[in-house]
């Protein structure tokens, strides 16, 4: 195929657009592959198609060669299938929602959990069918809260999901294990970076969840990574190494303490270490008690947590947060501690949440035989020496305090180092959540029903290319990868001359004939111009007819590179071809 | 490629769908190729969504070949551009409407002239871009008043939409006859009987609109053809032939007479037939004038308008608003008689009409030198003989009357015959509106601003997939052309014996590597069920492994025809691939 730039939709910019902050946003708009419409909402121009169109491919055919069965829904649903998983409600204002002219509600789909269970629900009886995963390649919606970043977070955008549905336990992990590694090969065909991170912290059994982030300094999701091995993870997901329990023989006994003026952490370590108690305190020595309250889903009552932490750790709410999914978490307000008078504020210890019946979740680093400083529940009075296992027995351990870069690896090898990525997939074994909505059964052998289990497994089709850029750029333009790029060659007519114009066609010609798709730069502007739009536009190989050409030799230019060597005219194509061939 | 039947994503149903009234929607339902999800919504299946994809490639590669380029724009457009064309309001109910978070309006694409405008304004400027032809093929959405027939009236549908840019109009008749050709290879490649009609009379210059209408009794459209040529129209667009004028020398004066007690056309002609006048009158000897009032577009104040035609034609509104476009068209109500006292209801003539400066427009036939019976302008009184062009003078000819079976052929061969389509395409001058809209102006040779003609071109694409059945279909199930099956090859292994299903398979093979996909129907169930099955899929070519494997033969059936042929099991592959490849 031979695209001509002089009639192609196409227009570079020079400038970058006023709202670009992020690479990849600047150079897709600049080279002309995109156009925005609305906040959140972008064209695609003729080159920009092609390689969504590619990108989308690749994901088509490893989604096939797992055994996936490609079908598609609708993006205007009706509200019923989504009031009925609450997720309606659930989405707030992520969910764009509307009315048709009879009034009924619908939204634009944000993900097809629901339609999916309910067309399984339609066709399917017998335990025979199963297992079966079916996906779509489909545009969805959400109504962010902040779409920025051009089309790496739209509200309108292209996704691969696809969604598993098995008999039991062992078939949803043999589902997943299929997608994981789909996954891994979609990936590695689009020449991207990425790593594999654990998305929460295993309660749901191990695997449940993975990311795949594309590494990417300007990346939304922070992940953290060993310097010891190839552990990574979410920070949500990161599992503090308990240290080992201590004998609790021959430590000293637990003392309270007027600590008067000591109203921060820094403040009562300044103090115990002026008060000549035979040794050197730090933050690290206390047991900061943070009380929140939380509400289970569907409970209309709130109940009292505390969470104890050393103090030099600070809670961190999303690592809170996802521990205690799906329960709902609050800071305590006035009105809770004036109805519960045992919680001294700023001296609330262990003892006193015991004694009230307070469930009270500590830090994995305070194990058996550790000894804290820590509020004596009375003001202006703290304790120390509170010896865990002996002085107090806590209800179990929570992850809520923050990680820390230096911090050990969960799998005991190096340590942790912050990095950020863009989430490019996400597979989660989804279990039972849909199936027990929509009472998703199968006939087993025995005439009885079996529940079905299902996973959902998401790749962001359009925001990949975004991803893409992110990734291969420099400070010219664009480095597409041969994958995806929106052609092979980008054939540069370096010059007006006929003779020039006319070399220019034959080869591209005889590109085309070789099976290369061609973007032929036949416009009338001075080779300048044409070569910084080549940069721009990042063809992973560009082929320039100049004045060589009346000594039979064109320049074939790598992008990536930059290395150009000079290649006989007659020789050009099947050293092209080698090259794109790889 | 194998599809195989015992993994398939598919079930057939033995009963009909109880909302489905015409036959493509209770195909297509019954043999597993889409399912309802909402009125108006459908979800496509595997096999339905590789029919879609395969028509949807047909109207692609013609769409390239005639030198469309392909962008693609969300679905979720803001509100601005629409408001600019007054296309916001103008859609009333069919347009889906909703809110962001931030309170911003939104719609639902329906078509996207404004945004194609806006995009060729933002990119070109110069006189040497254009002529530029660009399409997308795109999720819209119209919210119908009665979704129905399935996909073929769908509120969420797929559609090819293009928009070409001229510099002026005989670029805009180019680009218009490029696409009405590409129409017509797309149509024709996938095999359907269609009919192109013209959309307008033709007052906006010829062929400024035609409609691609495929022929089909369940289709909405109603449009005429003649038995002596292939004149063919909507009923819209008839141009009714005007008989030549007569001389006015000799004919009778008019009178008026008192005609008591005849309040329709019938009593009047009864009442005149009995008088005595010398002559049988008929009901197509009367002139009726209808009053009505119009509003031109901006304005506030209505104006009156008289129709007059023959008293033994209806007046056909839908003819009389295509006609008054882009006016808006009222019934007069009891008020407006009141304040034109002059019009006396039952009586209204030519006379008071003109007197009063009423604008008054007539019914082609109505020509120099026709003699009518009509109102005298005075309760209880008609005249007779009054004669147009002697007696009266209209102010022009309007095509308001309705179009009968047996009326004469506007191109004077043969006569007019009513049938029954469902538009497919619709190509569209649309001349200077959304450039004016937009100020879409490029920059002449001579530094001066050339304002930009359009045309718009549609193609129904997922109602295709239903047309097509509509037209290709027996009382078994579907018949898919070649073009646009979900497989090239239905092979049935007609029974569950290993050396059949290692037949089966083999053969399989042997058809995949020959290039041919194959839908293989491996199931356990009974020979009975899946041909069954064969017949209402409607993969054109059922290749039968039963009991004649033994002696090396295997049936081939066609499914349009039923005609089924032993064919060696060594010489099938040849056979069905010259089949298949034509």
């Amino acid at each position: 195929m031979i695209t001509r730039m002089s009639s192609l939709f196409l227009r570079t910019l020079r400038e970058d657009p006023a709202d670009a902050e992020v690479p990849s946003h600047k150079l897709l708009v600049r080279a002309g592959y995109v156009r925005r419409v609305a906040p959140g909402g972008y064209t695609w121009l003729p080159l920009g198609l092609r390689v969504l169109r590619k990108i989308e491919q690749v994901v088509r055919e490893e989604m096939d060669a797992m055994g996936g069965q490609e079908i598609q829904f609708p993006a205007l649903l009706p509200r019923e299938p989504y009031e009925a998983t609450n997720r309606w409600t659930e989405y707030g204002p992520n969910l764009f929602r509307l009315k048709d002219r009879k009034g009924a509600d619908y939204l634009l789909g944000p993900t097809h959990e629901e339609l999916f269970t309910l067309t399984v629900k339609g066709e399917y009886t017998s335990y025979k069918d199963y297992p079966v995963v079916l996906y779509q390649v489909q545009t969805k919606y959400r109504d962010e809260a902040r779409p920025r970043a051009g089309i790496l977070r739209g509200r309108e955008f292209l996704m691969k999901d696809s969604y598993s549905f098995d008999l039991d336990d062992e078939g949803l992990s043999e589902s997943y294990r299929k997608h994981r590694e789909t996954y891994i090969r979609i990936f590695d065909r689009l020449g991207l970076k990425y790593v594999i991170v654990a998305a929460t912290s295993g309660a749901m059994g191990g695997s449940a969840s993975e990311e795949f982030l594309a590494e990417a300094a300007t990346g939304e999701d922070t992940f953290v990574r060993s310097t010891g091995s190839d552990y990574a993870a979410n920070v949500e997901a990161v599992v503090t190494p308990a240290p080992p329990a201590r004998a609790l023989e021959g430590l000293p006994e637990a003392q309270v303490h007027h600590t008067p003026d000591t109203p921060t952490i820094a403040t009562l370590v300044d103090f115990l270490n002026r008060a000549g108690l035979g040794r050197e305190f730090t933050a690290a020595d206390t047991l900061k008690n943070v009380l929140l309250k939380i509400r289970q889903p569907g409970a209309t009552e709130w109940e009292l947590l505390a969470v104890g932490l050393p103090g030099d750790r600070e809670v961190d709410m999303k690592r809170l947060e996802a521990s205690l999914e799906p329960a709902e978490v609050a800071i305590l307000d006035e009105a809770d501690f004036a109805k519960n008078p045992f919680l001294v504020k700023g001296y609330i210890g262990p003892r006193a949440l015991l004694d009230n019946g307070v469930r009270y979740l500590v830090d994995p680093r305070v194990v058996t035989g550790t000894a804290w400083v820590t509020g004596a529940d009375k003001v202006d009075h703290h304790v120390v020496d509170l010896v865990a296992g002996r002085d107090f027995t806590p209800d179990g351990t929570i992850e809520a305090a923050e990680v820390r870069a230096g911090d050990p690896a969960p799998d005991g090898q190096g340590t942790l180092v912050a990095a950020r990525g863009i989430e490019i997939g996400h597979i989660f074994q989804l279990g039972r959540k849909y199936a027990d909505a929509f009472a998703l059964d199968a006939l087993g052998p025995d005439s009885k029903p079996v529940r079905i289990t299902m996973g959902s497994y998401g790749i962001g089709v359009s925001r990949l290319a975004a991803v893409i850029v992110e990734q291969s750029h420099d400070e010219l333009g664009i480095v597409w990868p041969r994958a995806v790029a929106p052609a092979d060659i980008h054939l540069v007519v370096a010059g007006k001359d006929d003779a020039l114009r006319a070399g220019g066609e034959k080869l591209a010609a005889e590109f085309d004939a070789a099976g290369l798709s061609v973007l032929l730069d036949d416009r009338t502007a001075s080779p300048g111009v044409k070569f910084k739009d080549a940069e721009l536009i990042g063809v992973p190989t560009i082929v320039v007819v100049g004045r060589g050409l009346a000594n039979g030799l064109v320049e074939v230019k790598d992008r990536a590179t930059g290395e150009r060597a000079e290649i006989a005219v007659d020789e050009v194509v099947a050293h092209v071809v080698g090259l794109v061939r790889g």
